[in-house]
């Protein structure tokens, strides 16, 4: 069977030398299999510290930002960040884009916080990013999430905030550019262009560590994580080695900058086709349009079945929508190849020219 | 070069078939690699499924307790557990049996708890377990640590309790027999007899789900996950398909009767060893010696460099006692063969019988 195009939305593909070099250690890595070696050897030591270093020079990490591995993904990442912002004010602002803000804000008031949603595109079913001013105001934090994975929408820029600003960047990390020094707190699950499943990411300005203003458990500290270079305890040893690995190709492939270039190639080609496919439609505000997850449906929803036996024998998978927005989901991360998406256009072609006249004559 | 005889105390060695079945997946698992399939795909619910129902299997979990997969290692679950058990008392009494014991207090204070330690072993360095009578009292639960890595002293039997009884069984769970219904949560780091580092284990009695009398962010509730099956968030699918393969293996190989057999003929063999040989010494309380870490001591300090020199010779790695308690440590996990055991013993023997004589006419 010829490999399939994963256009899952997460865990997801990851460039294939990495697949093939995190098999061989497996197997092998100077003597151990990568699984059995402790997290204190040398060998493993020297993987965490490249993992680390290769984070920096990706993302140009600024002198006075600290860059860790935790467990836990966004999720706990939640909890997390705004137990670490919380200051005299106990009160945070949030900006609501849909379910993982939602879940963002639940975890901001478990902690204790008193949250103020200061925007929200839930009125129009979170189908666009919510026009937002300078932030300022009585508040610990500001939060966002980067990119929506379940509607496909995203934020084109960083937001413009007079308070610190704490960033769920889980599904787009590493995708694009970004000024790290715009940031407080950045966190992301590894799964989507980091690595596989099993680590998260935090890069952090070192000055916010141990101030929070409630009291902290050791784990949900991110000090204790960086007195102990992220290795407080065990961590997802072959997690941080593939991201290690996956960081190397990235640089060794022109680093994000031109992977930056590549998605946009892609996202372009995708969106250019659902616009002029007479059967297609996008789903979102087109300036608020994902370039990690497009969505879009059917202008003729009956021909559903049809569409989806179409990008299956075409070897596509991971193309349904997410269950709360229904219709198509193309997930295109860093590793996701232009062919993958030249494959899935010419299916949307041929699949219009093939139903086109049916319609036409209803 | 020929593969190294691993007394690793953790990440930890795994049988041979899982590191080459688990490589061939991070290629090829059902035509995407493991690495990047969807936790939601019906071929990773099947791999979650599975690995719940062996570990069910393996140690006769009875009904009424349920099995979750999550993050964080023990170094979370000292939090996570306290946190679920803490009741109408808010205290809690703990045995100290040495450093993860205290790191547990510690985690059950920020949690808010007020603890007693009811019995310590810290006069005597942790060189034994403590005499422990049937406990009760007005605490909400009990904690121990039933396996001490660093010290090398195991709890023979579960503890007697008229309390719930909360253990941290991640060194020596899977390695023996044990009466799951002695507990309320068994919680475990997966990088032992489990699987890879990446995964915590939870065993829980659901009754207990829920009763929290303190408050309780979602990632931190036992009762989300249960809910969830597992799946309130993106698992670490590597590290839990690693462990399903292992615990596969495991039942395949005769279960936890048949290999707790085989980790006390290993014991029994190095132990004897170091107990007749004159230049090696025990260090912990015969009655109290660990079957998962035997740590050990030479007579003669000043042949350190040379047994150094011999067991690297034999091709045995890890074999160095962790940093606090100095000397040596051999971990015999359950997938460490007893012909390594058997290597380690003959280079003690061969050790022993080139320096003895020069030792004798000092």
């Amino acid at each position: 069977m010829s490999k399939q195009l994963n256009f899952g939305a997460g865990p997801c593909i990851l460039p294939q030398e990495v697949f093939e070099e995190a098999s061989k250690a497996v197997l092998n890595f100077n003597g151990l299999s990568i699984l059995e070696i402790s997290h204190r050897s040398p060998d493993f030591v020297a993987v965490m510290d490249e993992a680390i270093a290769l984070v920096k020079k990706s993302l140009n990490v600024p002198e006075g930002y600290a860059v860790m591995f935790l467990q836990g993904g966004a999720s706990l990442g939640f909890l997390i960040s705004a137990m670490n912002m919380a200051r005299k004010h106990k009160k945070a602002a949030y900006i609501d884009t849909g379910v993982w803000s939602a879940k963002a804000i639940k975890e901001a008031v478990n902690a204790g916080l008193e949250v103020d949603i200061i925007a929200s595109s839930k009125a129009d079913g979170y189908k666009s990013i919510p026009n937002i001013d300078t932030i300022d105001g009585d508040y610990d934090f500001v939060h966002y999430t980067s990119n929506n994975t379940i509607y496909g929408t995203q934020f084109k820029k960083a937001i413009d905030s007079k308070i610190p600003v704490v960033c769920d960047m889980s599904s787009d990390i590493f995708s694009k550019e970004i000024n790290v020094a715009d940031f407080d707190i950045i966190y992301a699950g590894a799964q989507k262009n980091l690595g596989p499943a099993g680590a998260t990411l935090y890069i952090v300005k070192e000055s916010i560590l141990g101030q929070s203003s409630i009291p902290m458990p050791s784990y949900l500290n991110l000090k204790t994580h960086f007195e102990k270079d992220s290795m407080f305890n065990t961590p997802p040893v072959f997690s941080i080695y593939t991201s290690m690995l996956n960081l190397r190709y990235l640089l060794k492939t022109g680093g994000v900058a031109a992977i930056e270039k590549v998605n946009q190639a892609k996202a372009d080609l995708l969106y250019t086709e659902i616009d002029a496919n007479p059967l297609f439609m996008g789903n979102v505000n087109i300036k608020d349009r994902s370039n990690m997850n497009v969505t879009f449906v059917l202008t003729h929803e009956e021909l559903t079945d049809e569409f989806n036996a179409a990008w299956k024998k075409a070897n596509i998978v991971g193309l349904k929508g997410h269950r709360s927005a229904g219709g198509f989901r193309a997930s295109m991360y860093n590793a996701l190849p232009l062919s993958s998406v030249e494959v899935l256009v010419q299916t949307m072609k041929e699949f219009t020219a093939e139903h086109i006249s049916k319609i036409n004559k209803k």
